[in-house]
């Protein structure tokens, strides 16, 4: 089972199809989950924040010293040309990079040859009001994994199996430091006291690419985030490069209010 | 660059060539670490300590709600016939479990397919005393990545690397409950007081064979490990299923004894 749109994906500099695309087993991608990835809306003529991401994907990519073989123009033009597959509808792209193979065992390889594929996605967001559960699953800002989108996301899988689990659509993740910090995979924005408020990166928040850019745009404001505030907080939503800004309807069964307007004022930075 | 021995891997029930042992590109295991793995010794002539290992990677994928779709008789037969390809020499076999292909997203796909692979790996153990020096990365005892052996393994793999940048051999990780707790792929035994301690799995140490093995000996028993104990600490151990049992020369810097008689002693178990 899988939702790929079309009969290719990009593989290592070439279009090629997609029964034929397939990752060495020896991949340290697949090994170790030593790699990363962007997830990024298409959105029928366009790559929503495409600089934004390849920004992101580079700085994680020096920080974790894999390689990354192409140029931003390359990368663009070749996800807008996989992206012609989707007929001028929305879609996801999905751009992985990986270390490449190497021999058993953590060390960095000297030669490492990195892997990087896309793929094309469907889009099918659920718009939805979302109820949060908090879940055990604690976030470690000290991990590479937590500090940056890599290929080893098993803690979030587990975690968003438990919220689903206590009947939840999304599990509140809080970090090791014991303030509230995302969703398993969307950041979260509160309105508490008048304020717009996202977990800081130090607290375990992902730098999500919606997130950037309400900071940016003064939409919203990093803050700790306490269980006290998360109690009184008004309203609530979630941010994803998919999902643009999703309105949560519950936070452990407690209903916030849905503030339409807030909302709208929130999605402003999706029509720049 | 790999250091795989023979010209075949087993997978998903059939040995295949090396060059044609290929992934999907959308296997969960390389698109979200989402899967789990054992490294086992391969003597020259048996798996050791198969049993536990088993068991070990069946816990863990209860735990993570991944089937296992063969047998531990089918898999130690099948792990038996890879190693032939050692001709009767040490080897290291690595086993893979991944939860299979789905579409994109965290949910757990109701129709996954796992996908299971072996392949059988050059033994080269490095027995010299370790250099350790403690790193910043923190084990998390709330996450599944630090109770499981899971492919999502990136957290060590930049322990690791910041240990050798900072002229160690392996770093020594604590927990964010502040407690000593692992190196990056070995349990840790001190010697202090007398008495021989590795940390306990709430401590975020991994639960590992060797260890495992030492506990039911009664030849180690669990503790909270301080970093004033490590400063304290005699000598020192690291374990693992394919090191066994190797001893640590110094922990940022301090040396230890090496004390051989105790290493001796922890290595009864190794011979059984």
């Amino acid at each position: 089972m899988n939702d790929k749109i079309g009969a290719r994906v990009w593989l290592n500099g070439a279009f090629v199809g997609f029964d034929q695309a397939r990752m060495a087993i020896h991949d340290r991608g697949l090994s170790l989950g030593d790699g990363l990835f962007e997830t990024m809306l298409w959105t029928g003529t366009t790559t929503a924040f495409l600089d934004a991401h390849l920004v992101r994907l580079r700085r994680s990519a020096d920080a974790l010293k894999i390689a990354l073989p192409y140029s931003d123009a390359a990368i663009g033009a070749m996800l807008g040309e996989l992206a012609q597959d989707a007929g001028g509808q929305r879609a996801v792209l999905r751009l992985t990079l990986t270390r490449g193979s190497g021999p058993r065992g953590l060390a960095l390889p000297d030669d490492a040859e990195p892997s990087i594929m896309a793929s094309l996605n469907t889009y099918r967001p659920n718009t939805l009001p979302v109820k949060l559960v908090r879940v055990s699953v604690l976030r470690n800002p000290s991990a590479p994994s937590c500090q940056h989108k890599t290929l080893s996301y098993i803690d979030n899988v587990m975690a968003l199996a438990q919220a689903r689990e206590q009947g939840g659509d999304d599990g509140l993740m809080y970090s090791t430091h014991g303030y509230a910090a995302c969703a398993t995979a969307a950041n979260l924005i509160i309105k508490y006291r008048g304020k717009s408020l996202t977990s800081s990166l130090g607290d375990g928040a992902m730098a999500g690419i919606i997130r950037g850019q309400l900071l940016s745009a003064g939409l919203i404001e990093e803050a700790t985030i306490t269980a006290h505030m998360i109690e009184e907080a008004s309203c609530a939503a979630l941010t994803n490069a998919i999902i643009g800004v999703r309105a949560v309807q519950t936070i452990d069964a407690r209903a916030l209010v849905l503030d339409q307007s807030w909302l709208l004022d929130l999605r402003q930075i999706l029509q720049s």
